[in-house]
């Protein structure tokens, strides 16, 4: 059985070989670019993980890792032209570094790799296979879609917000599990318990984002903390307060919200109001919550206690993360 | 079996009856309004006949063919943000009625919804099914980039021009014929040639098109002409004449490639040197001689030819257009 480690290396490995380029450069150099900048690798390693519950050896499933991984990076590829963000894992986003045009079709070259990646990998479940990665890959956009309609608006509720990052990031770790289980042969108990798994430690990895990127130690976040606040993203964070505060401080909040300018006269006024109504610990709460639910879903899988650990050891060190 | 005629009605019935609105409407409005706007419905044609040739009900394949419709109008939708194109089809384009992110995401949905579709149409070929449409996906992505490329080129050799059209344009019509035959259990050979006839007659369709915007007439184009001529397109046309032009006429040419004020005076001018160098009649004869090969290749497809007579009329229908 592998571990967590051992998993991590052999996608990075992997990664590292594969060559993402082909003729003309200009569509492809960009895909080799956002390829090798980095990241986790948290979607890839669930795929191979599920998979390792029921003995299927990681080499039957890396093609179908990577193309998850691949997707992942295509939704990144487009969210920040849509977010116009400059900056990704420290580096020019792909429509900064060359242009809008190129991250478009480059990013709609990579959603067919990911599926070419899929079929790479062979398995008599790869219809359903397919329809599970079909249903999540609109469910993602479905929920980029309600990031941005959110942006517009100041009423978003939290079973709203739940929803939203629950279709954008939580369903495609759901998914990865499934999809590594169904490559397996697994059971369709195994594979809905593995879905809910995924989407509960999914929600939670969102919250922690939030929670990390205004009180994460900017030494080990890597990136300076107090950007969501900068830029009025809806998070957690800011859905909670604008819930839980009384008249006055909704009111100052909601002003903060118009300031573009002083940034970090911004940043601490409204941490501060963070502070003063327990949002991190309403959020560590609630982070708490989703990952035993989460693990209550993994303890129903049908196989040997053992060979879930590396699945757990996995939701430890997100739980722990601080980056 | 089923005529053109009736296929056309078929696929023209079945998209008036689909749905492709879901939550949220932000998402999916776009979408439905892509898929009413009109154009031919070729593809989805190609595939019915492809699949008829078999004596495959055209039920059997429905779904898959409107697929490859959807991921036609995908491409356009991601293309004429690209091109900046203000209308499509005598309506405004989705990135101008909505707005560049819309277009983006909702373009991203379509690609899903297309594999959504083919994955409905069952077949104990779906592998091969979805690996020629991913090779043709990524083949017609190849073709923009290239199509953008040459864009900020004056030396495009014909060769490079025949090649870009074949990724950008014909292969699509050409996976939508190997595509039904592979619904229909077709043997090797005949996917093969129904593969190069409709390559074929793929870039037939693109020189005439490229034809009917300079010397169509408007009243059945349905469009103002010399639309290419005035945005400097790199078409058959444009790069012909610069090929066979002597260098005086060569650098006319090129010089109202600088010219972005006086239209009427810009089209006259280069529709005179087409004229000069007999560029329609050169150009007729490509597309002749294109048209003689893929019958050729149809000629070749091994079932009963009285099977066949739909893809000649098609053929024919495409080979006399005026629009």
């Amino acid at each position: 059985m592998l571990t967590i480690g051992e998993i991590q290396q052999i996608v990075l490995k992997r990664l590292e070989k594969e060559s993402f380029i082909s003729k003309p450069a200009s569509l492809y150099e960009p895909i080799g670019y956002i390829m090798s900048i980095g990241g986790k690798r948290l979607r890839p390693m669930l795929v191979i993980m599920a998979a390792q519950l029921y003995g299927k050896p990681y080499e039957s499933v890396i093609d179908a890792a990577i193309g998850v991984e691949v997707f992942h990076n295509f939704t990144l590829m487009h969210d920040d032209i849509m977010d116009q963000a400059p900056i990704r894992r420290g580096k020019p986003t792909v429509h900064q570094a060359w242009d809008i045009n190129t991250a478009i079709l480059s990013g709609d070259t990579m959603m067919v790799m990911a599926y070419d990646h899929l079929l790479h990998s062979r398995s008599a479940n790869i219809v359903e296979i397919l329809h599970t990665f079909n249903q999540t890959a609109r469910e993602v956009c479905e929920g980029q879609q309600l990031d941005m309609d959110f942006e517009k608006r100041l009423d978003v509720s939290i079973p709203e917000y739940m929803e939203m990052i629950r279709l954008k990031t939580s369903v495609l770790m759901a998914a990865a599990l499934k999809i590594g289980a169904l490559y397996a042969d697994a059971p369709k108990e195994d594979l809905d318990n593995l879905y809910c798994f995924g989407e509960k430690i999914g929600l939670a990895f969102q919250l922690k984002d939030d929670l990390l990127d205004v009180f994460g130690d900017e030494s080990k976040f890597g990136k300076q903390t107090g950007n969501d606040i900068i830029t009025n993203k809806k998070t957690y964070l800011l859905v909670r307060c604008l819930a839980d505060a009384d008249m006055n401080d909704r009111a100052e909040l909601e002003s903060w919200l118009h300031v573009h300018d002083r940034p970090q006269e911004k940043i601490d006024a409204v941490t501060a109001l963070y502070r003063r109504y327990n949002i991190p610990e309403k959020t560590n709460e609630v982070i708490e919550g989703l990952y035993q639910e989460g693990v209550g879903y993994l303890e129903l899988v049908k196989v040997d206690p053992v060979m879930k650990k590396p699945l757990y050891d996995f939701t430890e060190a997100l739980r722990l993360r601080d980056s």
